[in-house]
């Protein structure tokens, strides 16, 4: 395979994605070269068509092909019932649950000393302009019950401070399904400490 | 996200290769549409630069944007030595390790019943007609070492032992800086049968 030539040069564009190494790339770039017509050209048609109309929402940071997107223009939706997410794909676990009926503020991750994100990369402003703005009733942390999370959940609740506002997080415990003897010892303390 | 919307429908195109399932194809999804300069669109021009310009070589099965492909237009590649392997990977694991100078025959794929991949879907008919019209000098089988790749190599002999070709296959043995201890029983036996 010549290093410059396109085969290797698709190879090394999928095997930056995340969940792709070199050899997993190598194995997609085959696989798609022999099912052009079946994968390939979809999958370019279905790029391009994203990179064309996805955009980010001004008032809440998803992504959708609408702007503002399809949740915060949902007259439907409760404007007054703000959940702040990490990413976009904890949104999208939240509505693939289905009964959230309000709307999503999403901060693009949690702080993490590690990995060098602090407040100013996260959408922590774009937070504090929204409340200002329009006041909601209610808002509810979905953050991750990590420490990087609970830690960003602390400088989410020193934005809300100077409002009246509720704020709640989601609940911990068992997990619907789950068993007792396969949960780690904090969730069972967790749980034994929140039950009712 | 909308079930029918851009993004969602680039998601379903990516969960689709292999390496990818439905949750990391919506993390690369978001990865990509975060990076949309950097990532997404040299992602799109090197799958479209790579469904234009590459082709099956017509001698060897081999993939490459000239054909035939580099490695069988070689002049200083030894013609009389054909190397069969089962995938365009193997080859390329192959031509990583250096050494061999002779050409190559892609079978694409091993004969395997559980698959559903019979002599049909393999090119033995082009490896017949090929070592017809100009006899090597020898043939190496560099097939995987499992029931299927030995079943598939007993096929490739079969249709060598028509001519008068010296078939070698790969040697079996401890890989260099192998640990015995580490060895699964049937490489330490192969390896011991066949000390010297």
């Amino acid at each position: 395979m010549k290093q410059d030539g396109p085969l290797s040069h698709m190879i090394r564009q999928l095997s930056v994605l995340p969940g792709l190494g070199p050899r997993s790339a190598r194995r997609a770039a085959l696989t798609l070269i022999s099912k052009k017509d079946d994968m390939m050209m979809p999958l370019i048609r279905a790029l391009s068509e994203a990179a064309e109309q996805i955009v980010t929402c001004p008032v809440c940071g998803a992504l959708d092909d609408t702007s503002p997107c399809r949740i915060c223009s949902d007259p439907s939706r409760d404007q007054g019932l703000i959940c702040v997410v990490a990413t976009l794909t904890d949104l999208w676990a939240i509505e693939r649950a289905g009964g959230f009926r309000g709307v999503y503020h999403v901060l693009g991750g949690v702080l993490s000393a590690l990995d060098g994100i602090g407040p100013d990369n996260l959408s922590l402003d774009d937070l504090k302009t929204r409340v200002a703005e329009n006041v909601p009733r209610e808002v509810i942390l979905a953050l991750p019950a990590t420490v990087d999370g609970q830690s960003t959940a602390h400088v989410v609740m020193d934005i809300l401070g100077a409002h009246d506002i509720k704020v709640t997080r989601l609940a911990h415990g068992m997990p619907i399904g789950g068993e007792l003897d396969y949960l780690d010892d904090g969730t069972i303390l967790t749980a034994f400490q929140a039950r009712g």
